[in-house]
């Protein structure tokens, strides 16, 4: 339908995550529609995020600038890195502003159905991070999944005796969680680590 | 986060139909990680495409052709011309695989509080191939919404004493449909047009 070049522009819309088929001629025609204004901006910006992104030598985020925004940024704690699985991670808790150091992007979990052992994390660009000096405090802000626990507790024994204070992040009942719809290990959790109300 | 040439990725990526800020972000990231296998290409078929694509002369299809591959195919009717009000709708005839003739692409519908009059759809063009000779049926495929409806009478109307047999999709209980969820305009048409069983 349309010829070579829309077929094959759907196909690779398709592979988008969050598009299927279906949005993906959506978006097409779409875009069809106003070439000048959408396509080719957007050719543009795709060509010329592939040239400049990078990951940071330093913390392995994804930025043009390397090393990266938050590692050059002087008004971050260098001595507070937040441990972290993706740059997806990376970006929520920057979205959240609730972060004030610094952090560095493992690139996965350790799995072991998914094939992912040491050697695939860049535990050891953290390693010599820490072993730099100045490092003060290490927060493992994993997922509270089985592999994101089995992670943080494989980089607690690594990072034993670097003198960092390792820290992680506090479970408990989420936001504007209803406890009756919550699962039985956050209760247990939020009810272990109760604190004086 | 991670500078200027990923935040305008991800704000060019949102604008796509189907995607918002979250999922463009997603997108976003996903590509990063695979310039080569995912970001190039994707940027290199929105430039082909850009070039490439333009509405058929004849029918107003989108296509790298012009006639596009319907007008120019000779196994196809083109004495029954089927009238949609968009290229979404002239794909989803041919993913059906129902319509042996060729198409005309109105660009729309009528509607006085869209601020569409018959001067914005491509009536002139539609009128021209009738002028030529040979149609013999052309097929109102509109949308059954209250602008489809008047946009049908205004067509059916200006194409009266053309010769033309003129028809329209039937109305009725689509496949599949159980009877209690239709709408009673539904429900209302197909038992109007009611068939010997």
């Amino acid at each position: 339908m349309g010829g070579p070049e829309i077929e094959r522009l759907i196909a690779l819309l398709a592979r988008l995550p969050g598009l299927g088929p279906r949005s993906a001629r959506r978006a097409a025609l779409k875009m069809l529609g106003e070439p000048h204004r959408h396509m080719l901006p957007l050719a543009a910006a795709l060509t010329e995020a592939a040239r400049a992104v990078r990951p940071c030598r330093r913390c392995c985020n994804l930025d043009s600038a390397d090393p990266c925004t938050i590692c050059a940024d002087p008004a971050r704690d260098q001595g507070l890195i937040c441990v972290v699985e993706s740059v997806a991670d990376l970006w929520a808790l920057e979205r959240a502003a609730v972060h004030r150091g610094t952090y560095h992007v493992l690139g996965g979990v350790l799995s072991a159905l998914g094939g992912v052992g040491p050697e695939d994390l860049s535990l050891p660009a953290l390693q010599a991070r820490i072993a730099e000096g100045g490092v003060q405090e290490v927060i493992l802000a994993l997922s509270a999944t089985v592999d994101g626990a089995s992670t943080a507790h494989y980089l607690a024994d690594r990072l034993q005796g670097s003198g960092v204070a390792l820290t992680r992040l506090a479970q408990g009942v989420p936001m504007g969680g209803a406890l009756e719809v919550l699962d039985d290990g956050t209760l247990a959790a939020a009810l272990r680590a109760r604190r004086p109300a």
